[in-house]
């Protein structure tokens, strides 16, 4: 006698059956919803520095990766750098663009809705007189962030605009951006 | 007659006649502090996408890499990914970590601070409830970040304090998370 094995459900290659399990879990247990993501950096002279992403924990348990993912950070020569990496705010809109596009792939599956293509190009003002201290009314960071998306999927022009809403409504990364968080800095002697 | 050949003043690493030069530079001509950090960001599918750094603006020109330095992104396995990079709150993590160390080090080497080591860890919380979209009341993103400096530096403990200082009143992305950006996102047909 054959046995049927079920196929997952998957949409723009994401785990429908999967995220649907995990909100039912979650309903059934919230706290397995309180995720504690992790980084340790290590400076490497003038401005070079990097970061071991390896264990996290979700789901109401440490989880940690088979082996952990380095990051390494530098400034351009302009910036008094060795040009060896992308610089932190670079990294930073990495983040966005990375969290906007999973966002919106993870809520258009969720809904049935297949994209073929997602692109997105950013950009990111920041007036050096902030961060070298020359002006007190100029901000350090970023004084605005422009982010365009290019998306291939079916259906009208507002199935596209409703696919970037995705992103804007759900990412955390542009809901930490654009409301702030609280950031507490300590530091003790090694 | 042998020739005198002045070596650049060097502290924690930074060329600090070289940071003297830059702030007399914007001094001279304000326009040049402006710049523009980009990223490009293609989907690959499912959790996975990936970021091209190249070209910025800054210093009055469009100024480039030698090659792209190109920034992975994926989920781990219990957010439905392949787990075969660090994901984008992790790298949110990491632009803060590094933009922390190098405000640190840069403002530590104008002001003649030496520094021998810093390590960093963070980590940071996020409730899935808000992400899942199962309790409107919860942010989508980090509900906060907790960072832990040890530097390694003479002096006393007041100047270990001193230093992170430095850290959390310059960064560029310490300012940009805890202040929060004005994030414009549109979207078109590709």
């Amino acid at each position: 006698m054959a046995t049927v094995q079920k196929v997952p459900a998957t949409v723009n290659g994401v785990n429908v059956d999967g995220l649907f399990s995990t909100i039912d879990a979650v309903k059934a247990t919230p706290a397995i919803a309180n995720f504690k993501f992790r980084v340790h950096n290590q400076w490497e002279g003038a401005s070079q520095n990097r970061s071991t992403v390896g264990s996290f924990y979700g789901a109401g348990q440490e989880l940690s990766r088979t082996r952990p993912f380095v990051l390494v950070a530098d400034e351009p020569a302009v910036l008094l750098g060795h040009d060896l990496a992308a610089n932190p705010v670079e990294y930073l809109l990495h983040a966005l663009a990375s969290c906007l596009t999973t966002s919106m792939v993870y809520h258009a599956a969720a809904r049935g809705i297949q994209i073929q293509e997602i692109e997105s190009s950013l950009e990111g003002d920041i007036d050096l007189h902030g961060f070298l201290d020359l002006d007190r009314n100029v901000r350090k960071g970023y004084q605005g962030i422009r982010v365009t998306f290019k998306i291939k999927a079916d259906g009208s022009d507002e199935r596209i605009q409703e696919i970037a809403q995705l992103g804007t409504r759900y990412s955390p990364v542009f809901d930490s951006l654009t409301k702030g968080v609280p950031v507490s800095v300590t530091a003790e002697r090694l």
